[in-house]
């Protein structure tokens, strides 16, 4: 037994159950390790940001952390803008990295930098193995740290000899923080608030987001006259027919001001306050009213269904939740604008689907016209950081290889980590990537005009241009063996999507996207 | 004026002519001023570590530093790995990091992170503008500290509201601080050494690898009877045809050990000791026998020609520095082995080519049958950080555009940043990747055996493989609308490769190479 053993031993006894990995040099006896075990499921990525987005993704899905292993600070800085967004997310992730021999560091060789530095950042947990004997207890300790609350980042740092030196001991599962009890003096001015007759919103993000507490969420803003509205970025939002009606924030800072300008009182619950996704000159960062009161009834590792069940005993409540019914739209015309695209994925959507948003400009339109479609989970982009979209998606499948996941895809986006889609060829994933190609990073272009840069010359709106040259998407995707076509029309799409979602495995559908750029006219 | 437009005057004035860019919402002012200025070339790439390792490529080429235009902290840490690079290649590179407007960072938006906190880690220079008004004099700043001694990574972080808000002053160029003058002590300690009649190797590298200084270093050896040794993974050596003969210290430790173990004394120009890429069970860190005695002449921020031109007049000098002499191989058979691909590259390389190295285990080949090449620079991935190697070689012919760039590619390696190719193709750069298809990490599997790890079963093995899928390298590069084709013999790689050589424009050549995977036999 080595160190790399016993600590595969203390993972798999925690309950971890698939290792997303880019592993390198000073990985290569957990590798073997991992080899060695029935229990982890090893998924190759070949970029660490494909790794990292893999297992937010997972995470989110499956309620349970997956394991990353990547390669020195390098290969965890090429993961950290998906941790960045797993963070945002309260996504449970398991980091092993992989560092040089304890005596190998101050020989500064070519890979050498500051590990615990780089991990930081993004990592609510951090520590590096004292000695091969210790990497069991870490792992396990780590385990417990990912666990804790919604769910954190966790990252053990492991010399390359903790992994090789002879080690014992493995460890049993560590029991994590639960989540917080919200105090009975919060739940009360909850409930006098939703009784004091002013115009009020409730404001649902993270765990709340789910059916069972949407549904007592719905209950309770249908009994008080209270709005219910859903974070701009949703974590993971179970909605569709048959679900709890929700209205999500739109992005744009000035919409979202006029959005919620009439209300004079909101509720948190596993939200934070409406904030400007940026600085725009002239317009406020906050987006509420000024004078609109912000209360908290549970924050996003709080118990929020313990919370709601209290709250429930003390205010009206209806006795049913209103439901979303369902709508089928009808498809009309051949364009294939943001909205018709949107309307053929509502309606040939299937039950208990999965779509991962990281449609950008396309995308307001997509959770719009999907509010009445088939029972499924949203998942989105939470941490502004693209490239998100198909490594989440990638990860979502891993952890309900039995849902079909639809990853609704803007194309300068999907090009951050476009190596996705070689592991899903790999893993022969359900995932149908729907690729937005409108050759621009055409919400640059919507912001530009909205950041009053002045007029833009042909220079500068050359470096938002996707067009040139033309990105082929499908030859992109066939590359990774990834099944792809490409679609003009309606029509054309109407009958990839349906094919695709009558074969299992992976395919890409290039949509070719007509879209006015101007500023989104609110809906 | 605002900021923006301050800064980039300033950055002009400075003489910066090129700015690689990822821009996003938080850089539109930048975005805007760079479309007004027809003195700075924008070049957009899909992803941030294209960005970074263009940069890189640049500086070395151009010994100047281009601007880097990213987002926020994810934006920053997509392009780490390459900065990790970069700064190990000691390259001149002047980030500009847009963040959040200075009061919107109290509300924890999507992409709030901590910039400070991410820059420092690559950056020897740092610095947040403090208003509008200070934003140019900080560019100028940043781009002093770039071009430091031999160069500095310099970051440069821009809350949004100093690019808009109003600034009028811009700012000449300031002097960098030069490169320091090595102490006499110093070189006379060398010339007692070159005279004290023991085996003594000058291991170089740095700038010490240009032309000029290789020819005094060449008569010093020479007339000395030292033996001329280049690091590792040169930042960049000229070399060829008619130039200093060097040896190449090997890549694998137990091989760099054998190589060294004679030499009683080492004289280090430009160059670190050296050290063992990775640490393994057994094997020291250290290369050189325990009792050779380890001096420097000049480090790489020091003035090396000057060093090199006072010891010349210390010590014994042959009149004239020994030649390379040209070698043509004859190409004979028809299996793409790493020498055979390597032999095709020496024959048809044109004068004065840039060769690109991230051949992993297929570069020990191309180094040692490219000695007797045409003249040409080489450079490689200083940092261990692979993904280096097409950004790079972009970055080369932009600094270069009348030089022809060869990139030797591992397939595994050029999967990180396959989105160079589309700015190759964006630019028309006159880049050739030869692209290594093995279908596999092949280091990976030489380092399992090497470290120790125990005999790999099928589960570990499919970890390091990249052959499930098959990626088809032909069809991404089309994908991305840059000239591709695959050869399988060496005669169509012959063909194929002296098409590229007479045609201008990027061309992708997948060439199916056959390799013995056990540890590499030493030459």
């Amino acid at each position: 037994m080595n160190g790399a053993h016993t600590l595969l031993d203390t993972l798999v006894e925690a309950g971890i159950e698939v290792c997303f990995a880019n592993p390198g040099t000073s990985e290569m006896h957990l590798v073997t390790a991992i080899g060695k075990t029935d229990a982890v499921r090893p998924i190759l990525c070949l970029f660490e940001g494909v790794v990292t987005g893999a297992a937010d993704g997972y995470a989110r899905m499956a309620d349970n952390p997956a394991i990353t292993l990547l390669h020195l600070a390098p290969g965890y800085a090429n993961g950290m803008a998906n941790l960045h967004n797993a963070s945002k997310a309260h996504s449970a992730v398991v980091n092993i990295v992989g560092d040089h021999a304890v005596w190998h560091h101050k020989y500064n060789a070519p890979l050498t930098s500051d590990v615990p530095g780089h991990v930081r950042l993004q990592s609510a947990w951090v520590r590096t193995s004292a000695s091969a004997e210790d990497l069991a207890l870490a792992g396990a300790e780590a385990v417990q740290a990912a666990r804790g609350g919604a769910g954190h980042i966790a990252t053990l740092i492991v010399p390359a000899n903790h992994a090789w030196e002879p080690a014992q001991k493995s460890y049993d599962r560590l029991a994590p923080e639960g989540l917080a009890t919200v105090a009975d003096s919060a739940i009360e001015a909850v409930a006098a608030a939703l009784a004091n007759g002013r115009r009020t919103a409730i404001v649902v993000g993270g765990r709340a987001m789910r059916e069972a507490p949407l549904e007592m969420l719905g209950r309770i803003a249908a009994g008080c006259n209270a709005t219910l509205l859903c974070e701009t970025f949703p974590v993971r939002v179970q909605r569709g027919a048959g679900r709890t009606p929700l209205a999500r924030i739109p992005y744009f800072a000035e919409q979202a001001i006029e959005f919620l300008k009439d209300f004079e009182q909101i509720i948190l619950v596993g939200a934070q306050e409406p904030v400007a996704f940026f600085a725009y000159p002239g317009v406020p960062s906050l987006l509420a009213p000024p004078d609109c009161a912000m209360m908290t009834l549970a924050g996003v590792h709080d118990d929020i269904p313990a919370a709601l069940a209290k709250l429930a005993t003390r205010v009206t409540t209806a006795a049913e939740c209103p439901r979303q019914p369902r709508i089928v739209p009808s498809l009309t015309g051949t364009e294939l604008s943001p909205g018709a695209i949107a309307d053929v994925i509502s309606a040939g959507l299937p039950e208990n689907a999965i779509i991962s948003d990281e449609g950008i400009t396309c995308a307001q339109e997509l959770f719009l016209r999907t509010e009445g479609a088939p029972a499924h989970d949203w998942i989105s982009v939470t941490g502004g950081s693209i490239g998100q979209g198909l490594p989440v998606s990638f990860g979502a499948s891993i952890a309900c290889p039995d849902r079909k996941v639809v990853a609704f895809q803007a194309d300068g986006s999907a090009m951050y980590t476009v190596q996705s889609l070689w592991s899903m060829a790999r893993e022969r994933s359900d995932v149908t990537v729907v690729l937005l190609n409108n050759s621009s990073y055409a919400i640059l272009n919507v912001e530009l005009t909205r950041l009053k840069a002045g007029d833009p010359n042909p220079k500068t709106l050359s470096m938002l241009d996707l067009g040139n040259p033309v990105i082929d998407w499908v030859s992109i995707a066939q590359g990774m063996q990834v099944d792809a076509c490409k679609v003009e029309t309606v029509a054309e799409f109407e009958n990839a999507f349906a094919k695709a979602m009558q074969t299992r495995g992976p395919h890409l559908i290039e949509v070719m996207v007509v879209q006015n750029l101007g500023v989104p006219v609110k809906r």
